[in-house]
């Protein structure tokens, strides 16, 4: 009996779908989207991921990605859209990765997902099999979060449909721009790759990284920082360096805002030294 | 067999509640009407249509609701609770267009949802009699969206209800501030009715008037802004109009703020002239 | 036939999990919570109570809490992580009051819940032990709300565990700051424990205590403000005092931000006289 795909491993859908934009809280942007979602699939579970990225800046998107879906049952569905390119020329991407499924614009916003996942497989997406695929009426030229990702996003929780649906697996995907640290010989370069609702300074280096240095010292804004376990290990208002919830180095002061604090923004050097 | 109902169509319930408010983010107002739907109808899909409407401007909720609502599955109910009146003489009303149930304060918010929709319906709540109907308690002076709203929209969502039984079809609805613009010939006035996320204005302008004009020229602050189809499409800070995914026209800068770049606001005056 | 729990109501669960935190709305930490709960119970009904609670001001959860729950359905689950020690000694706590159950870190944020409670019973969670019983792994340093709390809340609203099962009874709780107004005869003393989205200050003073007195008079800022029964009863721009939808004392202005215009914040102090 022939197999109709090949996968890694034949995903069994959660019903869940997440959201991930730069759309913020002020406009029915993502409810139409949750609307088109739950009008072909009305039992799907859908969870704002976050819709506070950094406008245009998908390196903010497709970290918080990497490292939040795993705490979302294998099987889930997760729509990324941070577009500045819609409507353009700009392809489409899915990804089957550590058995989730992944959609976005390809702007470079899943390479970190892909460069972390154990043999990922990237789709590209062709629209126009897809628009027939999936019965999908002409998109607008300005929000395919709704007209494009939404549907197909539906389909594949539901269980109706697999990536190879929406088109030929890629070998290439958009790089974007460089997310990873630099690594040398008891030197680490990273950024602040987003800064939270708190002012804590959350950057690109694993905590991988920072173990397989011997003592390990952080320096950002000119200021040496000592890594500590938790927020309540230092007094109010002081600087502590951690690796957060989700296996990153944080710079964080104790019930205070860091960036404030240190006048820091997003995309800010952090240096962690072996000494 | 007489029947008990006389609407233009009968409305199979999706299931699906939507809510348009101005409470913002910040308080559990919008929590506490979701536990009053859930309590009568625990299979509710409840979507945040939007809570960021600008405090007491029942418009540009109306605005939204009325260019979102089919996005959703026919059979929705759409709350929307813009409501400075609360508590005081104003009415409430009940409304099926296009297959859509919405609940509002009397307050011209609904206006553009009637006007653009075929064969409306509009009943007036009589409070009395529905809260006897619907078994609710005597509700606050001040919120009505927790006490009144979420209730009986539990109870339409649910399929338990009909519009005739929150009260009387009405002839008469609330005007409100005049939101739908000016059309002369080979001019059309507008204004800005809402600012979205990115600091895009969003116009009263519908697509179709556009289309009626053979060059037209889109006037704004004193500029002229050249039509075109997406954002990509002129380089990054340059201004553009552009028809947007809902349908109306939008002045935008690539990967920029334009309200900030025009100084200008909600109501701000938009024409646009054939030439 | 001997009882496992002897509890002063056996709680059918709802299947409704709220959640208050101050996390805000910029980052994925909600989502994970609600991926994890997902994970483990699918069919979850999750409602944001609110994420916009002060940094690190637990008394403003606890409030906002206290007053809210009531609108849920009995058997419903609420998940409070207003967390400054996360990590540190405190400990965590889970109460059954009214027929809901609560789950929060020991900081005070549960004692105006409690306070106000007939016969409410507090659990203090044994980690070690409820890591066992509900299989949880090593949890972070710094999110207790994910790794802990929610998969808790989510065994406790499936109904497939009581709250005897995260530890043993207590009789103590951590008092936090004082969230309850002074009174003596003829004076109430109370603060601003919130202000919300529209600038409304909400106080700790209820509706009882109003009531109590003959001719209540409110003072704030250095002037009296008069008791009305809706915002639509003064002009817009005029300050007026009301029992608002939550049975607490309010002190607004028609349709302006009452907060900026006394130049007050949370924790002012607010004077009912009887006169």
């Amino acid at each position: 009996m022939p197999h109709q795909y090949q996968y890694p491993l034949m995903l069994s859908a959660s019903g869940i779908i997440t959201i991930t934009t730069d759309f913020g809280y002020r406009d029915p942007f993502v409810a139409t989207m949750k609307g088109r979602i739950l009008d072909r699939f009305p039992n799907a579970r859908i969870v704002d991921m976050t819709h506070g990225i950094s406008s245009y800046w998908p390196a903010e998107a497709g970290f918080w990605l990497s490292r939040a879906y795993r705490y979302f049952s294998a099987g889930t569905v997760h729509i990324a859209v941070v577009d500045p390119g819609v409507g353009t020329a700009r392809g489409i991407v899915g990804v089957q990765a550590d058995e989730h499924l992944f959609l976005a614009p390809d702007n470079g916003l899943l390479s970190q997902v892909v460069s972390r996942a154990q043999a990922p497989v990237v789709h590209r997406l062709d629209l126009e099999h897809a628009r027939q695929r999936f019965g999908l009426s002409e998109p607008s030229s300005t929000f395919h979060g709704r007209d494009i990702f939404a549907p197909i996003a539906a389909e594949l929780a539901a269980g109706r449909a697999h990536l190879a649906d929406i088109g030929p697996v890629t070998g290439t995907l958009h790089d974007g721009p460089r997310a990873e640290p630099e690594v040398s010989p008891g030197l680490i370069i990273g950024i602040v790759i987003t800064i939270d609702h708190f002012g804590n300074l959350i950057t690109n280096i694993d905590e991988q990284l920072i173990r397989s240095l011997s003592h390990p010292v952080v320096e950002i804004g000119g200021r040496e920082v000592i890594l500590r376990r938790t927020y309540g290990d230092v007094r109010a208002g002081e600087l502590l360096a951690l690796i957060n919830s989700f296996g990153v180095l944080e710079i964080a002061a104790a019930e205070r805002n860091a960036a404030a604090l240190l006048g820091l923004d997003r995309g800010a050097r952090v240096r962690v030294i072996d000494t």
